[in-house]
């Protein structure tokens, strides 16, 4: 018997979740894949789909017909929806569009309204379903459509109930563990006005980078915000799992920006999308490192009368390189986190100057010695460690600086900030190198 | 009139918020800041230092009394209690153990448990301040004992009712949306017996590893979580604010050791111990890259006769290194975030060693023109073209492998990892250039 036969014969339905079941079909072969599609209850299907890695949306797809894939987006909640609808436009678009006419009117607008946002704002990220109330319903009234609406699976994982005007705007966040403290027979105004707490809504609006709400979400400990338009109109409401998700892309998108990757294309199963956008990253390496080949061909008779300097320039190079790279990543992060605001770009700079001086000048005598001991010549060994010096010095500068100006200029520092940096540390490296041989050796 | 006075006289004391002081502290320069300290209300002290920066900690800790400091102590959360002592007996060994005579037992019981946790651990992250009822409790008075503990500010920002058995074993969590929705006449027991929904809790062990209950959070879209020890008896509870912290600083681990950086050093103000800790990394890359000019070394007679290959090496070892590290930084972060299962190493190296081809056949057409061209010599072009193929497909296939060898055996693919493959691509750069034009050019 299949794994997942027997997951689904061992819990009870309100007990199968769509994330147990996607881990269970990503071991499958693609044979066994669509059999054990079959299996899946037609209501979880959606959220499985998103469950598994974007590579497998492909086979969900092919396995479905156009009413189960309707009935899929049915189920699923309304941020989801166009995430489902976004990946179904990849796959197939004339599938898409059909499954979308097949959709309720209500489910069309919500999803044609969410599909306006950029992936920048914060309204890509909100559900529509929220828990409302007017601020003069009584509390008993209010918990008993809440029992009817949860019945009906109307709404979901609700945490706050959001009061509003009859202009639907929004007046007041009450957390479920406020209104189980609220004296139920009078209205909710009534209860807030006589509480000491606070029921000011921390609100995000539509329009506003979806960076800064992650930023509210970790300052305030929130899991739940609602999100309002620039009326201050009650839209819908972001929870704590879209932050996870958000926090994990954003981190993804730093680290592979730093690496000279485009983190939607490498999502992608597509091995010369990909490929294509590493190359236009590799592209400027080249180009950089064909710059620093000029550098060291200024030292053309230098290099023919003194083999060692060709044997040791790498390792100055490279050095520098990595020492750079270790400052570049530190202030990088930091500004992500927001642990480094404007005015701390001089004590930044410091720092990474102070830790570069240190250790160039620890791995300068390091190399000085191993320099001239290997070569037997003393004075290469002087200017090896010189370099080292020089070339670690300006690693920590720059290290610290590109991001920060990058930063000041409104330019993401992740994106770029590596190139930059590794093109200072190889010129430097050779020409300190090769220019302090070309005098000191000769 | 100094900016903190003026958001406290702006705010009503049930609106100020701990992250908002400390963010108009982080503006004010030393002398600046210890005024502004006075100002904070003593309830709030503890909480705003911990959302500044550690490098703060310092200064508040200069400027409170042990009293002070112990009232900062008693009005945290349990976890936060443990972060804040772990602070203060950085900052001042002895002012700790002043601190922590002056607490109470409870607390001074609870810190001690909290602290056996390894970093590593769940139970290092969770709160012990819980709700918990027993299954025989009828609803109605479960709701004013809520009511009571709330008032008394033992429990806060509460999303569960967690269900214990007489021996403290979990057995339910209840959601308050579940709670607000039972028939409050009605035992607790009764109304789960009679609901469709699930109870069942999913919960975390103590001992279990933080990042699989991360991986929870996120899979189950939860926001709250009960840690439970080897017996099943409920200890506290994780809340989805320590979920954003923990991504937060498991994405900055990755991208730290990727860079050759340690961040626990990297988060302290020493200058000094993140020095040290970069040095030695550095230390073993000087040792990879002497060991690669020890490569080039063999080939010194082919150097001499020609100095062109001087001037070109480094382009083939530097494009190599960065082709790698995109590799490697997309596997390793897959890795990570769980899309790359055991099953998938080969789809995944056969994927990056088909992107690196397809690049490397690309820049080697185009360096093997700029070459030929540059040192007007055809065959100089053809055989940096080659090394790049070769460079550029093991760069590829190291940069996936590593990593993928590494999480196999165990260890964190993200340590370590790129040092190994700049030197693969370093000596395999170097040594398959300077081998080809020894054979083809002499």
């Amino acid at each position: 018997m299949n794994k997942l036969q027997e997951y689904l014969n061992s819990h009870e339905p309100s007990e199968v979740h769509p994330s147990d079941i996607a881990k269970i079909l990503k071991q499958l072969d693609d044979s066994k894949f669509a059999d054990a599609l079959k299996l899946v209850p037609r209501d979880l299907i959606g959220d499985v789909a998103l469950a598994l890695p974007d590579r497998y949306f492909d086979d969900v797809v092919g396995n479905l017909s156009v009413d189960e894939l309707r009935h899929a987006v049915t189920e699923l909640e309304s941020d989801d929806q166009v995430d489902f609808m976004h990946e179904l436009v990849e796959v197939d678009v004339n599938i898409a569009s059909e499954v979308f006419e097949t959709l309720d009117d209500e489910d069309k607008k919500e999803i044609t309204r969410l599909q306006t946002y950029d992936d920048e704002e914060a309204g890509a990220y909100m559900q529509l379903e929220v828990f409302t109330a007017d601020k003069d319903e009584v509390v008993h009234d209010v918990i008993k459509r809440f029992g009817e609406l949860r019945k009906a699976k109307t709404i979901e994982n609700i945490q706050n109930l959001f009061i509003v005007s009859s202009d639907k705007k929004l007046r007041f966040t009450v957390g479920l563990d406020d209104l189980l403290v609220f004296d139920f027979d009078k209205t909710l105004l009534e209860n807030i006005e006589q509480s000491e707490d606070s029921f000011e809504p921390k609100k995000a609006q539509d329009r506003e980078s979806i960076k800064d709400v992650v930023h509210y979400f970790e300052e305030y400990d929130l899991s739940v915000m609602p999100v309002v338009n620039a009326y201050g109109i009650l839209l819908g409401r972001i929870t704590s799992d879209d932050i996870y998700d958000i926090i994990n892309e954003q981190a993804t998108e730093q680290m592979y920006n730093l690496a000279g990757l485009d983190d939607e294309a490498e999502e992608d199963d597509e091995i010369y999308k990909a490929g294509k956008k590493r190359a236009s990253w590799l592209s400027l390496n080249l180009f950089t490192a064909i710059f620093a080949s000029l550098v060291i061909g200024l030292f053309a008779d230098t290099l023919e009368s003194m083999v060692a300097l060709a044997v040791l320039m790498p390792i100055v190079a490279s050095m520098g390189g990595n020492a750079g790279t270790q400052s570049l990543t530190v202030v990088v992060r930091q500004l992500a986190l927001g642990d480094i605001s404007q005015g701390d770009a001089l004590r930044i700079i410091k720092k990474e100057v102070a830790i570069s001086l240190m250790n160039g000048i620890f791995f300068a005598i390091i190399m000085g010695i191993v320099a001239a001991i290997w070569f037997d010549m003393k004075m290469l060994g002087v200017v090896i460690a010189l370099s080292m010096v020089i070339n670690l010095l300006m690693a920590g500068f720059f290290g610290a600086a590109i991001p920060l100006f990058l930063k000041k200029m409104d330019i993401d520092p992740a994106i770029g900030s590596a190139v930059i940096l590794t093109t200072v540390t190889d010129v430097v490296g050779f020409f300190s190198f090769l220019a302090l041989a070309t005098i000191i050796l000769f």
